[in-house]
């Protein structure tokens, strides 16, 4: 089996998905979000790429049952009930409620994916969780592509750590993967980087912004690694907790 | 001033270019072979996306001045003269003459960095030459963008290592540049990875398809640094080396 890493763009352009395992990674924010909603009791994430869309799709549902969240340039959109914050998400919000979710790059991360096996969404609240999921699959010889999200379509130094994190949480003990040269770059950078996570994050463009904007505590919950354990699965146009059945 | 990269996709994706120089690379073969071009006594390339539209330009040029280069999937194209082997553009076969000239990746590259304020091509082979006119623009306070090719549009291992090495030396002796997270990283790559050229231009993916094709010493050549002290300037439509006369 082998790793390939995408840094930016879409996993469908890493060709043929559909005997591979795809893992998503929005490490600021959106993938620790999703995360720490599942983690919290929430049934479901169901991300949308604009915001009347996700207002739509909202009104659709039993208002008791569903909150929406999002952002827009980093800050919560009028009218919704949470942003994008991790911390955010705490049981007492989102417990037994699907999340209705529109986001800068995560949800077009997940929206193309596409024909693959199984997709996964990842971050550093997850990172044991999700890895013994991918340790699972390339133990059955499946192939993995790490499709980091980015930002604005541009190479994110946050998602590029975790996606080396993964890729050397994989290659080891028993299992020893084909790396494309993303994915072999991506382990380099984790070890030579990836040691003070919270300084990385808060070092990197993405962490700046969010930093001046005022989040720097999210930036700072985005660095917790295993907070929360829980593997979310993106099936069906929407996010679950894995072993859960989806909700109709 | 600051410096960015992008390891794939477009220069057009970093954002407004009007007062940015950007440097494209495709190590492993276009802008080599450009290099070696120019480098050899040739007027200008002219790069084209299409097999039909080369066949077409040349078939408008005096066919005593022009050279029809490029491959498809590595090899040379049936009818052309020359295929993306920089070997190839000798000093008898290119001198004086236009090369018309298309590549999977390089030209795609070159096409998408309109409304910039200078378009430079490198590779390792021109690493000197380029990097003065780099440093020169550095330090009148003109911003870069250094735009790897890439390969297929996906990250590629040769184009970072050269990317980083670009950065690594503009980056140092009075000029201290603002670097985005994918300069850092490349920076990073170039330290960690290129200090044998050779070798790591044949581990990379590219290389290795290149090897495996029987285009070894191809990969070789490309390692040669400074083997072409040559400064080519991507100007309407035609790469041209720097100081010389556009050819009407």
């Amino acid at each position: 089996m082998r790793i390939d890493v995408a840094f930016n763009g879409s996993a469908t352009g890493q060709g043929d998905l559909h005997d591979r395992v795809v893992l998503v990674i929005d490490v600021l924010r959106a993938s620790t979000s999703i995360a720490a909603a599942l983690g919290n009791g929430a049934r479901a994430v169901v991300p949308f790429a604009g915001v009347d869309e996700a207002m739509t799709r909202a009104r659709s549902l039993d208002r008791s049952e569903v909150v929406l969240a999002g952002e827009r340039k980093m800050v919560p959109i009028p009218g919704f009930d949470l942003g994008n914050s991790p911390r955010g998400f705490t049981r007492e919000a989102v417990a037994g409620k699907t999340i209705v979710m529109t986001t800068t790059n995560g949800t077009a991360a997940l929206a193309n994916t596409a024909g693959s096996a199984e997709v996964l969404v990842g971050a550093f609240v997850n990172y044991a969780a999700v890895l013994a999921r991918l340790r699972a699959a390339a133990r059955e010889g499946k192939s993995l592509v790490i499709q980091c999200a980015g930002s604005h379509g541009r190479f994110a130094l946050e998602d590029a750590v975790c996606a080396g994190r993964f890729v050397r949480g994989v290659a080891r003990r028993g299992i020893a993967p084909e790396l494309g040269d993303a994915a072999r770059v991506a382990a380099m950078i984790d070890r030579r980087m990836g040691g003070d996570l919270a300084a990385v994050l808060r070092e990197s463009e993405h962490g700046r912004a969010l930093v001046d904007a005022g989040f720097g505590e999210d930036v700072d919950d985005c660095a917790r690694l295993n907070a929360h354990p829980v593997v979310p699965v993106y099936r069906e146009r929407q996010v679950v907790p894995l072993g859960l059945q989806r909700r109709r």
